[in-house]
């Protein structure tokens, strides 16, 4: 099939995540195979009760491999069942039984269609969430050195779009590795508890493993035990074959672990675009505060040869907008009526394959933006200086209260912040001349009380705190 | 590359699209297709306008073919400039410059990213509501077709999950006509208002194209001609050439065509959804009112080999959780700062796609379930006889009220119903007996009165109604 | 009940609405009073028919007054019936039977919850739509005033947050403008179609409804009359008394209606939401090209009193991020099994509300933010003046390319702007003295070339093309 | 002001929450007291660190009550500063300074609207989340009662609507509680962890808390001590007065506890949206296994007099419909730029109320529903027998594969069940003299395999499994 012809999407449509490792762990091929990894760690697990002969689990194993099979074929196929698991059990089954026709009656023995999408899924997305959580470290880790570097660099925090009283650099970055921590924590606390094995049967009950428990010999090995060890023994055995956790029930209609993604997905999205948001407010032309890695060709215009935009952060920006309203379509979904919906469970789907490499693929931009981000102090100097004193009324209103009156000292500075701009002068020396004031203030503390590099407050402080967390 | 290792998606996790013409017209290479073809018509514009050689036009529309070009080259170095068009153009122009280095020159001349994305985005939507509307009217035909078959079918109407008052099958099939009807109008309203070219250069002003035009003597052959004379040509042809409207000013960041398609889209999946809604609550085993098209595989279940599932529905229903939020992404990207977004353009793209291909593939799956519904009038006169005359308690009501007063008539009813059902006799014998009732109705009233038959209200005369629509 | 106790809201948490129109109009009172009002017409619409006395309409309507009800005792009475119309409905009976025991008789006489919620929703809807349209309209009129009065007011052209190419301030506020009449266009369609009243009876069949003009005697004084002739002509009578429109079916599970205004007030909000967007960008302390409105204690902070905050865009904001979401969640209630939902129609209320005040609250905030902007030239030339020719290089690229080649052309361009920053000179005498220019171009003409102002491409014609719509 | 013309909305549109505890725990009120609950800690913090007098905080903390303030006028000033605090804070400085002029001058030292809007916030949510987690326990230990009851009651077990495999009601009960397990487990980790207070002054670095520290006399009295010291102690003495954890950074933009609010209060309500479908599709009229708890007047119609509608699991869905999508707005509201968002905290309030009463509401009306649903065993018994031996069709499969093979257990499989189907005998019967499978079993062993009861799986080892955790 030539290129154009194919059904095929790769990514053209989305470059936040077009060729990043998450993207190449949630790629229809790499869902295909976590589902084959589900049906061949069953095997195993049945074998290893003694219920499947353990060369057929071994062949199985061997021949559970998503190039054996065609994936567009299984794909649409899925129309006729509403999901691609049957048609999966029917190729897998054909391969085995090309090679050995008695393993390939213990392909999906006593299974069901949403034990292997979901146990799958959940493969897939334990593999992605690892690939996220080391890159959210890189990333926090070039902000830690950019807030250690910058602790006391001398910036306008502003508010509403407009200046309000200074910080520091270091502040800021401090800021964005916190939130890449929260989310790190976030991630890998759904991570430590365990993304679950999906285990029921049919309808939750696990019937069909019990009833080939039962034909396979099981119970008349182990005399004395009942339904209640075989399933202790199969939830630990599957566990074990696939790395995923022991659920408290099966879950087919008890969606937690697909709301537990969906909530750090989007939580790691908008933490992302946040610091986007962040950088492309200091980018801008007229502000020019930072500007993203210079890299040959990166942020190059098709019509403005001398434009260097801010792709990382716009790319980041595309994930934020889109994952929370995903994960709100992936939440919603927990409304499932019955052993098995007709709908919402096949409707997760897509919504988790997309908040994860979304959320995946800007982890992965993040980590250059980071490392590479160019800050200019001098920039940041001259436009505090823009403002100058304004940024500072906030003291001056704290510290001429005390001595005129709240009322008087607004006054005050309202007049001789408009003389000094009128004049052209610096404030603290219009200030030194106000007769109200006078003998209040020495002319070296009313200029240190004008210096907005005086008042960063805290900033430094709470950069060392953030970086000691 | 193998498949496995392909980076591709063929909609293993989307039944609902898996293999429709809807999936096909919006696949990458359909995207990159429609980006290209706005590359050669605007060149065709410009040759029609005098600016470029007819030759180059000619040369540059015959390679502008996406199997020429690497979609997935262009997909991840997208990542260096945010979007897929700059190396596109690239792309393109090495095609091109190997058969014709002059008429490379032309390519792309004096545009910017936006408008061949945009522009390209139009034609992929254009042509794929064009499909939605044929498949809506597909359905629409078929649920006519049930509507007067079944114009007077009694079945029970249920409110809040129980029996109500009585309606007929023919009435709700009307509904889900109308429903599509009005999804295929407002499809249709975007198609005929529309949807636009995008044509503002680099930043909303046309400033390139002007300046080409100055270049390759357009005013020196137009004397007295203004910018406006020359905008208005420019507009006029590149519309010609695409078959897309003239918008009232560049929209790069005015982004009105995608607000409406999130709209229709969004209305088009959710109406489908109610389809699909009704279509699985009569199919639960217990009311067994309607059933699927039957076909060979189809509602296979892996697990259980006498289920025959509703499939087509649940893929209804996949749609319509889905396509209300993502096009909710898509409205906030409105939301676009200056002349250009860092992001809420680019967020758009895949929304987008997701919008049109479930909104289509659950359209054509619709125009399945639609023409093969099963329907089933004996379950539903059984079903009915379940609360039997319960179902016309609102009707015995109104009767009663007028002769013996509102709270009297309720507790006859009351006492009635408890007494016919104790007895396990039909409630107008019951009725007969009731002293307070004697001499105001003839049996033979009574029984009509009783009969949930009888009290379909003017569902009949509303299936006429709707069908003379 | 002191007002620290009561359980009421009054728009602490939602300044952008707080005491506006629209938040008058969709008041707890109002939505009550509607209700009623659909109550009352019913009755005039029936006496009209001669089903009811023309007194006991005239007392009904007359005591169909929010005033005369305790709204509280009818939302909490609501829990015991999932929707307040059954509480509304007892205590309005209870009003009438006071004076007049009789035309109680007639109150909600053969209706349904619905018909009277939906109606009393479309009547909230068509007044508030109306408010809305009427703000767009003003704040329209102000922005066509604005782009008028700078249509050829030079501004830095920004893309993805920096300098790209000219542009005008007309030309933006021109967009502003096409925006609101979009959205204006979009709320008249919704108005001038009709937003319907709903009149279904219990199950959508009107069957009480009829059964009640049967006992009243409709029939017996219509000789010949039909089914149909009755509905049409309670359809015409209630739709006159309201002034809403007659729709094609009952609406209670075909949800047209709330989509269509789900999508126009998603719009509206976004749409508002661009212009703060631009506004805030303007007003960066580093930009200052705008300012909004000065108004003695507007945009104070509580602890900075140098600040004017841009807070009426803050606002328009706050309904942007809003409404979309709630839009999605009102769009999601499509889906409404049978003949009416058990939850979908009682999710929608709120929501729609929502959308209502907030969209009607961000237009009338609109208002005043468009008709106050102050807008400052002198800055976005200052502004303009910080890439100095970089603006430009768009054209010279284009200029130099026939002369000398693409890559020629960019390679002498970097170079020149180079040389130009790093010697402090204006880019047109460096140019001047390329070697490879030499003869090419007239000192005036580039100086010309070089100027930015004159580079705003087709923004005057495209403010002119705009303003005549 | 006479109700009908009041501002204020009491839950008329919202039943799921009207007149709940969680409707008064964020009522204006609720808010506005805990807003000022963080003035009066303030200040009682900054006394007990010696710079207010502890009796201008006694003062202060006595006047702070929203029933001295005039909470419609508030709301309606904070349009001119885009949030309620700025007036708030004026308004208690004139009801302290009404009583003692001085101590006024200590209302809101050296604070920001932020740090009392959020730390407020932060109140709010900690009391619904408490209210919300009591209700929680309290319907789990409902649904414990029904589990255990019902463990192993039989009923059938549906997938896709259709009857799947037998399970019993035990083990559907057994997993809402787990659903609400989960779903307290989440609220209790956000409470347990901590929700913050904040404090960060104008833009984040305490300057105006420390300016007043400094003025007031502080660090004169702490020689030696820095600012980190006198952060410290600050953090430390505001988390103690108003019983919140202390965070990492000042979080005005760094929305870490929205987005876990959100997240958390999303999942119960859409946890508690799955128990509402379990309930609704229970109730069906034709499957009648469960009925909401009768209570006079409950479920009642305005046209039906014989309905009793599920009414608290309608309310339930309203919940489920409404909050997920208000958490994705929430969640989006992480994306704020600089030090203080324009618009993207100012969403947020609305946005976490409705979560908040909405969550709230529903789980208090889960308890309701959970104390008293109505559970029928022989309509169970009796909906199982409609499809009888079908239930059991995927045990017959496994029993009959090893015997005949897999393709001619399907065969003989179908077949029988067609004759037994036609001939009105049980398959059992049937099975036993189909040819190939003579001798393989036993009559007895046929009827047992043939037996629903008989194959509900480990349905009562996973209820005792679940009862335990």
């Amino acid at each position: 099939m030539s290129e154009a012809a194919s059904p095929a999407d790769t990514g053209l449509l989305s470059p936040v995540r077009a060729g990043t490792p998450a993207e190449a762990a949630t790629r229809d091929a790499a869902w295909l195979q976590a589902m084959l990894d589900a049906e061949a760690a069953l095997t195993r697990a049945q074998a290893g009760l003694g219920l499947v002969p353990a060369d057929a689990a071994a062949t199985i194993t061997r021949l559970a491999r998503a190039e054996l099979l065609d994936v567009r074929a299984i794909a649409t196929g899925a129309r006729e069942t509403a999901n691609p698991v049957v048609g999966l059990v029917a190729a897998l089954s054909r391969v085995v039984a090309a090679e050995d026709r008695a393993a390939a009656e213990y392909v999906h023995r006593g299974s069901t269609s949403q034990d292997v999408l979901d146990t799958g899924a959940m493969l897939v997305a334990a593999r992605t969430l690892r690939i996220i959580r080391a890159d959210l470290a890189r990333a926090a880790a070039s902000f830690a050195e950019l807030a250690q570097a910058h602790r006391d660099t001398l910036i306008a925090g502003r508010t509403l779009t407009m200046h309000a009283v200074p910080t520091t650099f270091g502040l800021k970055a401090a800021g964005w590795r916190q939130l890449l921590l929260d989310a790190d924590a976030r991630l890998g606390r759904v991570l430590d508890e365990g993304l679950p094995i999906s285990l029921g049967g049919a309808a939750g009950t696990l019937s069909g493993y019990l009833a080939y428990a039962r034909i396979d010999g099981w119970f008349a090995a182990h005399p004395g035990a009942g339904d209640e060890a075989y399933v202790a023994a199969l939830f630990e055995a599957f566990a074990a074959e696939t790395g995923l956790a022991r659920p408290a029930l099966p879950w087919h209609t008890l969606r937690t672990p697909m709301a537990d993604l969906a909530a750090v997905l989007a939580f790691t999205a908008g933490a992302l675009g946040k610091i986007a948001a962040d950088v492309q407010s200091l980018t801008r032309t007229e502000v020019g505060e930072v500007a993203e890695p210079s890299v040959a060709g990166r942020g190059a215009s098709s019509a403005m040869p001398q434009k260097r935009n801010p792709v990382l952060a716009t790319l980041l920006r595309t994930a934020a907008l889109q994952v929370p309203v995903l994960a709100a379509g992936l939440t919603q979904c927990l409304v499932t009526e019955d052993e098995r919906s007709g709908g919402a469970w096949h409707a997760e789907w897509e919504l988790l394959r997309e908040c994860l490499r979304l959320a995946g693929g800007a982890a992965h931009t993040a980590v250059e933006l980071a490392a590479g981000l160019e800050v200019r102090p001098g920039r940041m100097r001259e436009n505090v200086a823009l403002t100058g004193s304004a940024l500072v009324s906030e003291r001056l209103a704290a510290e001429l209260a005390p001595r005129v009156g709240k009322a008087a000292a607004k006054r005050l500075l309202t007049g001789a912040t408009e003389r000094a701009a009128a004049e052209g002068r610096p404030l603290h020396e219009v200030l030194a001349q106000v007769p109200e004031l006078a003998g209040e203030f020495g002319a070296e503390e009313l200029a240190r009380l004008c210096d907005p590099a005086d008042y960063t407050g805290a900033a430094g402080v709470l950069v060392d705190r953030a970086l000691a967390r």
